[in-house]
């Protein structure tokens, strides 16, 4: 599509950039910030540049932060005791909106994938370990993905950790609520049997 | 969702107030920006706030432009004795898009819209009429749309320039290419029937 002017091209080849965004959308887009007050876009603006320029990882469990240290490691109800091992910072997201978990996590920032050039040594285990000898964890929950390299991670971090004294598991597999069984994987289905649970309202 | 950082909180704000981007996809959105070198997001961020300050509205035809006249008012190849009116600059790049369209435009910018605040009078009709006045024009091709707004604005406009000596005509409404005639409404069909052409191949 050919645009009468420069400016909005090149504003809607950004927009197509972002993740699932296509050509219509990225022009609906630009249209839309060209109707905006200028200081509404001086400030979407600003905030992209912020978030990219000022946001660090937190020291300890590798979350994005606007602090050295991130506000959950610096929560002190948290239960210090137990870290979850998860992918990605939308993996905290996630866990964080069921409000279910209290203790701290341990972002590696990616899973070990050898088409993607991604070994053991890119992830952060060593410091997950040196979290560990500080004596204070007693459990480490793994939350990776079922993916093959999911498993690969899980299975070379349970490996790395098995020699200190500490409980080591991983999140529940099984069916999910509102999943009929008959369209549910086998491997999931025999799964959620093997690891069923007493019967409670 | 809580986020563990105001940067990121912020940023996501922002891009969930783009049309059609809801929470989620604007978290996929500020995460995929994190990972992005800064120089990119710098690119990104200031082609937002160029278009915003600098783009420019024709002063003929209305359509937006880096210059005062836009490109296809300037382009002395296109046949300057046929306007189309239609109601966004959107609609002039769908038109441009088909490349069966030689003549220039006029782009309202809005329709009347009692329900918006939009009367006649935000529109820029007098600026139709001298372009009219002009004398090089021989025909107005309306292209509104068909709701009740695009219609009555198609009729005030026609009742404005019945005075001169030009052709008023609408874009054809009929049956689209690959619907079918089961599923078309009845006002379309009957259109299409009543406005039927000569068959050629």
């Amino acid at each position: 599509m050919a645009f009468s002017s420069e400016l909005l091209q090149k504003a809607v080849d950004q927009f197509s950039t972002l993740p699932g965004i296509g050509k219509k959308s990225a022009l609906r887009m630009a249209l839309f910030i060209l109707k905006q007050p200028k200081e509404n876009v001086e400030l979407f603006a600003s905030s992209l540049v912020n978030l990219s320029r000022n946001v660090q990882h937190c020291s300890e469990c590798n979350m994005i932060s606007d602090s050295p240290v991130c506000p959950i490691c610096s929560d002190r109800r948290r239960n210090r005791g137990i870290i979850c091992v998860v992918e990605s910072i939308r993996d905290v997201l996630s866990i964080e909106n069921t409000q279910t978990y209290n203790g701290l996590y341990h972002v590696l920032g990616g899973i070990i994938s050898p088409m993607d050039g991604v070994g053991p040594s890119d992830l952060p285990i060593a410091e997950l370990e040196k979290r560990i000898e500080g004596g204070e964890v007693k459990e480490v929950v793994l939350a990776l993905s079922t993916s093959m390299e999911g498993e690969t991670t899980s299975y070379f971090i349970y490996n790395r950790l098995k020699k200190y004294d500490i409980k080591i598991t991983a999140i529940a597999r099984g069916v999910a609520f509102g999943d009929d069984l008959e369209y549910t994987d086998e491997l999931t289905l025999a799964k959620s049997i093997e690891n069923r649970q007493p019967f409670n309202i």
